[in-house]
Parts: C-alpha cells; structure tokens; sequence
C-alpha cells in the first residue's frame, strides 16, 4: 500500500458479465469474470495488465473500472459478438449455488495472445481458465519468477492430464478444498495439499471460504481465517479477489519467504472480505489504502496468541 | 502443564456408553458422554470433579479411566439399572451422523445433587443437559468464580425458555455454529455471538468443528484453527474435549484476561485433535504433557503472523 512503484503482474482469465440472484437482491449483466476481480483487487498492491477477451457489448463504460484502478487493458481483445455471460443463483444463506445459464459466447474461441509489451512480466496469475489456453499462456512467457494458476472441478472432470502438465510448471496453486480432495483424491485437507504439492506447486493455498484458507509449502503451514462479516450479500468472485490481493501482494517482490507469504495471505483475505458485501466488483472499487490497513490489523488481531 | 497444585473444576453432565460406526471401524459400548470427555481432557490442566449418573453395568474398568486422571468420581452416582447409552453413525467423510439408538436409561432421572465437597469449586462447567438440571446445578453451587456452558439443538428446540434461564446465570457458552444460529435466529456467526451475548454470556465460544472456534467477549474477537489431521477415526466427543481442555486451562486461576483466553484457545483445541483420532476417550487418555505441547506449536506456527 506504500507510494511506491507498482510492478507489472500479468494475469489471464475471464472477463465476463454476471447475473446474480442473491438473499439480498440482484445484479443484472453486471461486471464479473476471474481477470476482473483478479486485477482489481490485485491494482491496490502491484501494477495489474490484463489479458482476456469481450464481446462489442462491452463498452467504455464496463472498461473505465479498469482504468479507474490502473489496471492495463492492452492485453483484453474486443472481437464482434456477445461477452461470456454467467447466470446464476444462491439460494439461502448462499450455502448452494445453482448456475442458470453460462453462454460462453466469444470466450469460447479465447486463444490468449499474451502483448508484446507484457512478456517480460516476472509474475503471472493464471485464472480459472481452460488449462490448454494456461499452457499457451505459459509458453508465450519469458523469464517468469512466479507462476500461480487457480483451476476448478470442470476442469478436473475434463482436462484432467492437461491440468496435471500446468501444475508441473506452477509454484502456486489456489483451489477450494473439495476440489483439492477431488483432484488429489484425498479425504482430508493436509493429504489433498501434500499430494498436490508432490504433483507440482511448491505452495498450495486451500480456499476454504467463510472459513479462510490454508497455505501449504515446504516445511510451512499458514492459516488464515476469513474476516467476519455481520452481512454477505454476492459471494460470486471471492475466491478471484483473493487470489488477485494474495499475488498482487507478492509481486511487490518480496519473494516467498515465511512472512511475505503470511502478510500476502491476510492481503487476499481482506480484499476478499470487500468483495462479497457488494454485488460484482463494486465491494473492491475505490477502496482507500486505510480502510483496507484497517480491516487487516482486525483480521491480524483476531489470531495474535502471543 | 506445570507441576502445580491442580485447582479443582466441577464438571457435570452425561457419562455414558456409546457404540459408534465411522468409516474407520467401530466401538461397543465404549466409554463416551460429555462429563468423560470433559473431565478427562480437563485432567492435564486442573481436578476435575465429576457429577453424573451411571447404572450398575458400569464397571470398575469403566471407573478406572477416571482414575487413571485423577478425576474425582465422588459425584457419580451409582444406581441400579443401565448406563446411558448412544448408538451412532458418521457416514462417508464424517459430513453426517445418524443416531441410531438414544437410550437414556438412569439418565432420565438424573437429578444431580453436588456432594458436600464440592460446592465451594470456583470453577463449574455444565455440560450439555437438561438446562433445567444446569439451574439445579447454579442453585446449589456457593460462591463460583467462572461458570461455562455447553448445549445443543435439542434443548433449543425443547427447553428454550429454561436454556434462556441459564445463559443469564454463565460467563462462558459453548456452541456450534449452527446451533448458534439457530439460538440467535441469525444467519452468520459474527450475528448470531453477538445476539447470544445480548442473553447473558460475556463470552460465546462458536465451535466449527474441522474448521477451528471463535471466541467473541467484550470488544475481543479470537480465532483458533483446528489441527489439520491426516487421520479422524471418531470425532464424538470432540466438542465436549474442547471445553474440558478450554475450562481446565482458565481453571488454573489465569482469568479471563486476552492471553488467557488465547492460550485456553489452543488447549481446547489441542486436545479435542486428540480425541478424534481415536474411539471413544482412548485418544485423550495418557498423553504426555510433551506431546500435547508440542501440538500445540504446529498450532501456533500455523496462526504466528508476526
């Protein structure tokens, strides 16, 4: 959060529109997609350059909450037709979460062609995406210092091998917990994470949701509860805001040693926390450095034992 | 842990038989009930007293589990008839138990009388019974210090008024997460402590099972992740465990300062992982003050972010 000079982070993903159905009211063709919660949570720590694809719906008014925050949309093709839109509902006290529709519409021929002016970028964020189109990714790169990907069940049901190829080449992983013990098929937490990390990933981190994460490595277990909220009211992209605060946090450069990972843990925690009390993105947009140092020092105060 | 003269802690509630199926194996009639579980893990940090009923098939090596932790059985009474007993199972991944069989036997006319000994005990935790029998317990105890609860869906569901009774008249409530909710008529947690709080309890004690316990008290949040575990053979009991730890250490006359309650944190929650990789109270039963330290520092490690 200092005055300092943000580094480049390059991150791929989706960019999409959502509407959601919550307890607490609705959002229609709002914005959405793992790129853009990624690098907008990501813009408060570390310079955030996109690379997606929209739609020609996708209008100025949708891009300027990038610009607002920074983020460097060079890399975002606008090609002719309809932007990915999601559609989806949480049903009470967002325990489940049906998808009403997903149209994939122009991302389904996203073919990620990573801008000139981007392949030098030391830190890379693979979003959710096909792990085929995060092995291009990766291949187009040059000289990464960190890699860190996130992945889902659809593609642990359907792109298991090239899933298993991209973990090879990653030094973090983020996933939510039934998927790790899908992936890995293991029953407990720690056995899915060890397993994982044997797969690739010197570092896994176990998004739990509500109740935090978990980040494994070599010799190091770190654990992070989730900020306690009196009030939820979109969930959809929690997971994204965390990963984008969490790397944003690290490709600041201090590395992965002990205490930048923990400091990076409670950074995608807190911006997480922003992220579901509002529909979209707009929990995460304009956020002052003070109100989010604030929000950690609780979060820090909560799990100080000594 | 030290060689201290332990304090003594009035624990009441159910001693009982209980036959379990885990998708690790199974126990028979093997020694179970909130006091057991309780008073044992209390053992390693205080003298605990035990006030409950049992029948005339609980035996002298029943009995010596009690013995062997210098738990003072003087208020167990003994009757003729059978001991409580409970039939459960957990299915696949430990998600769901079934009861199968609750046969309350001399249970139902459990009606505990403190022995003369023991009223003066500063330290009373009433386990998870007829809240009409936990104000029979307040009304004959003289001059406590710190009383602490347990209760569960059941008496909410049945005995809400006399439960409301009793939250007047503790310092401490442990409750589940969803019990919790269910209490405040809250949807989240951070509500729902707060609510309860509103009812008498200074301080609530949410326990989440696998995903650790919060401790909310007078402007004072304190989180505790549970012991990530490769292994959980049987996790009845776990709750009952962590209040014994929790209480036995507060029992040790510390009060009810932050650190206090921090370190009575970790206690719990140390020695509820105990308890779950085992059946019955074989996992909490002769562990060395060594081995229950040096869990307790992974635990810490985990959560040290400074």
């Amino acid at each position: 959060m200092e005055q300092e000079t943000r580094r480049p982070l390059l991150i791929v993903g989706s960019v999409a529109f959502d509407s959601v159905e919550t307890p607490q009211g609705r959002a229609d063709m709002a914005l959405g997609g793992s790129a853009s919660y990624a690098a907008i949570a990501a813009s408060y720590f570390s310079q955030p350059q996109v690379v997606g694809i929209v739609g020609d719906d996708f209008h100025g008014h949708h891009m300027s909450k990038f610009h607002d925050h920074g983020v460097d949309v060079r890399g975002i093709e606008s090609v002719a037709g309809k932007t990915f839109h999601w559609k989806g509902r949480y049903r009470e006290n967002f325990k489940d979460r049906d998808t009403l529709e997903t149209a994939l519409n122009v991302f389904q021929h996203f073919n990620p062609t990573i801008p000139a002016a981007y392949r030098d970028t030391k830190y890379v964020l693979l979003g959710n995406i096909d792990p085929k189109l995060q092995l291009s990714v990766l291949n187009q790169a040059k000289g990464t210092d960190i890699v860190a990907m996130d992945t889902m069940n659809f593609w642990i049901d359907t792109a298991r091998e090239a899933l298993r190829e991209v973990l090879k080449r990653v030094d973090i992983l983020f996933i939510n917990d039934e998927e790790a013990m899908q992936l890995a098929d293991e029953w407990t937490v720690l056995g899915a994470a060890e397993s994982i990390r044997r797969m690739g990933p010197k570092y896994v981190i176990i998004k739990r949701g509500e109740h935090g994460a978990v980040l494994f490595g070599p010799e190091l277990t770190l654990f992070v509860p989730a900020v306690l909220l009196t009030s939820v009211v979109d969930p959809t992209g929690a997971g994204d805001t965390f990963a984008g605060g969490f790397f944003g946090h690290l490709s600041r450069g201090g590395g992965l040693e002990r205490e930048n990972l923990a400091q990076a843990l409670t950074w995608g925690t807190v911006m997480a926390s922003f992220a579901v009390e509002a529909f979209s993105v707009d929990g995460i947009c304009r956020l002052s450095p003070r109100v989010i140092a604030e929000r950690r020092g609780s979060l820090i105060d909560m799990i100080r034992y000594e």
